[in-house]
């Protein structure tokens, strides 16, 4: 059986042990957190402190906190026996203190409190600084996920680069149609299986084909009266860009 | 039972046609299309022209055409019997001949001849002139879906506008991400769950509440990082606008 101890009390810290918990061959044996109250989430299920000298020896210490903190807390580590992980996405293997067994456990999905995650279909990516540290990221990885790769950290970071187009980019454009939805007084739940199937089609058929509208068709009339619909300079600037950029795309390819 | 006569042969009228033909109160008198050869997919089930002036009267004439088009093809339906009415989202109902009786049939959903169509959730906004042609519309509309809402033509354009933020723009962001992805020799399907994810969560909790990433939390270092690694003029552009524009969003509202 693996022992962990979980670092951090966040989202993905929240998810990761919800996951391990129900897990036979994962032993958590401890959650820390800096903050005490942080700690109520875990403490009926496992040893909870928030003394950082307190932290155990584990097979994997798993670091689940901001990106900034990282580094700091790993150097608190370097007398713990067993494999030092991080799981994000942007922060390097090689950001780990260089005298320990280091690795990394990036889940790449969003995480919520209030949403639940099917881990089994997340694509877990671990990279280790030996066949053996990797052998057992992925034995870890494997008790909860059937979607595991061996990324390195320059993968990971085009990834996690990648993850803010199809993520925070794409929310923030469900975000501008409803606020032009508010503004005129129309539902935004009636785009909603719009939604749900552009991103379907996209991954059946490729964003590239599945491209439609206005600026694929290269329809300036259309563009032009959109442009001149929209009253928000933001917007307007947004649906000019992303505009030029369909039409560049296209235009180039064709 | 209501007879239909539809015009045009696109994917628009191609899923409308399949979805009609399978319904008992409604049946499909004639298809036509400028193209002889594009009536192929229709002529096995109903009767077909290429000939305008071999229209034939229905309870309604449903264009299904470019937008550039409806204005001219409905002047040649001026002396037919029947609702002369069209599917687009950007096109007035005043558009449509003044002495006529006339409508909107507009499904807001994305189309293309590779994906099948549950018109059931299918979001079917119609409008007309009159009560008694609003109702045959409703009727119609019914038929095929269980998402019907009236919808004038001011609001429609807005829904329109939307949709190429919530499709259009959303998809562009999807295709950032794959060149990414391809440049630096990872799969894009590796962010099939996230981009699921992002589509169910938006549409649970509001894309307001949704946002994520760098730019929300505005951590102007990983934005510097991010900003550096797109070699990419157009992706760097883009970056950069809409992490400023999310920024703004919560920053104004913090």
């Amino acid at each position: 059986m693996l022992s962990i101890v979980i670092l951090g009390t966040g989202n993905v810290a929240k998810h990761l042990f919800d996951a391990f918990l129900v897990q036979k061959s994962v032993k958590i044996t401890q959650v820390y957190g800096r903050n005490p109250e942080s700690l109520s989430y875990f403490e009926g299920n496992t040893k909870v402190t928030s003394d950082i000298s307190q932290i155990k020896d584990a097979d994997v210490l798993l670091i689940a906190i901001s990106d900034d903190a990282i580094v700091e807390i790993s150097k608190r580590l370097q007398d713990k026996k067993g494999l030092i992980v991080h799981t994000s996405g942007s922060v390097p293997l090689d950001a780990l203190p260089k005298d320990s067994r280091c690795g990394v456990f990036y889940p790449l999905q969003t995480f919520s409190k209030e949403r639940a995650v099917n881990f089994k279909e997340i694509p877990l990516c671990i990279e280790a600084l030996t066949e053996e540290d990797h052998e057992l990221l992925k034995q870890l990885a494997k008790s909860i996920s059937d979607n595991v790769h061996r990324i390195d950290s320059n993968q990971r970071k085009s990834l996690h680069l990648a993850a803010v187009f199809a993520n925070n980019f794409t929310n923030h454009m469900y975000h501008a149609a409803q606020e032009i939805c508010e503004q005129n007084k129309v539902r935004f739940e009636l785009l909603s299986p719009l939604i749900k199937e552009t991103a379907a089609k996209a991954l059946a058929i490729s964003p590239y084909e599945a491209q439609t509208g206005p600026a694929r068709r290269n329809n300036r009339g259309t563009i032009g009266k959109q442009l001149n619909q929209l009253h928000n300079e933001k917007l307007k600037t947004i649906y000019s860009l992303l505009s030029k950029s369909i039409q560049k795309t296209y235009g180039e390819k064709l």
